[in-house]
């Protein structure tokens, strides 16, 4: 028994692989459930088996959803004509809690990526195509990460939809970012997109 | 909807009050958990519930053990004479990975603290000193933290048992440690305890 009782132990080692979690931060974390039985613990894996049973993609966007549609997609009130991607879940969220955009969203789960051998079919972009015909939309805002990965997706994006009015979230100085703590590349960017005051 | 379905948030808010986590490293785990369903939520899901359901602390040590007694205790070839006092399980499984100290353990749960209002009952320090009477202990070896509170139990743990020979573990310069990186606690520390090379 290295680390306390098997059960533990196994524990331990299904916290570890968790993003953010390493061995050492995934023993404190049991060890501070196992005093936290009935506040943390149990409710814990009471919470993991519902996500479980009940939580999965929409199937119109790829949103987590309870139901067939995910609350925005079964939401009458947002606007139909214009669709935002974004790369994962997450980016629909942060793009939700700034409640910027009035639309409908569409997660691709990823981003092309030749070295971890990411196509445009494992992305679903065949899909989004799809979408776009049956759906009438007018604009696709692309909301990908700044990287060559997302830069990569993009351009794939933009040239499988020739027709479309495909525009991409603005790059330059976030608010309130100082520019001796900016990176050349953001510099250059927002020096290029530069507009009237 | 902030953060995807009620059970998304609901999980989130759980996890974040883990150790070492905050709000964004437990979304960052829980998107995660959703995407490895199978492999990682539902698992961790069932291993919390077994722990839960299994492990409880030994009668005798305070370890972590599925049975009244846990391995150290219930093993014949674990010395009877002495003792390792510990504040906490992760503190045992340490002493316990080093293969150090072959006899058996008492974990306390804890320090003395007065900012805490913790004191030697809610400590089980009296069951230590039964402890030591029933199993004629002739060494109690404190494992306990080089902070204030640790020196504060040592010294009162000590006080309690004034018929024994209650020891510390040593001070000094850890195994590869570079002196210019020690604060100056340990190497005052190091330097009273100096030995014959």
């Amino acid at each position: 028994m290295a680390d306390g009782p098997e059960e533990i132990g196994r524990l331990i080692g299904l916290m570890a692989r968790l993003p953010g979690m390493g061995p050492r931060s995934a023993r404190r974390a049991v060890l501070h459930l196992v005093k936290k039985r009935s506040q943390v613990l149990l409710p814990l894996a009471e919470a993991m088996k519902a996500v479980g049973e009940s939580v999965r993609p929409c199937v119109a966007c790829g949103n987590l959803a309870t139901s067939d549609l995910c609350p925005i997609c079964a939401n009458p009130k947002r606007a139909t004509g214009t669709l935002c991607v974004v790369a994962d879940v997450a980016d629909l969220w942060a793009m939700e809690r700034s409640q910027a955009f009035q639309g409908r969203y569409h997660v691709l789960g990823g981003l092309l990526s030749a070295l971890d051998a990411i196509g445009p079919d494992e992305l679903g972009i065949p899909k989004l195509v799809a979408r776009v015909t049956e759906e009438e939309l007018t604009e696709i805002i692309l909301a990908l990460p700044a990287t060559i990965d997302g830069q990569t997706t993009a351009h794939y994006i933009a040239d499988a939809l020739p027709e479309l009015n495909v525009t991409s979230l603005a790059q330059g100085v976030p608010i309130g970012g100082e520019l001796d703590f900016l990176d050349d590349g953001t510099i250059s960017a927002a020096l290029r997109a530069r507009a009237r005051v």
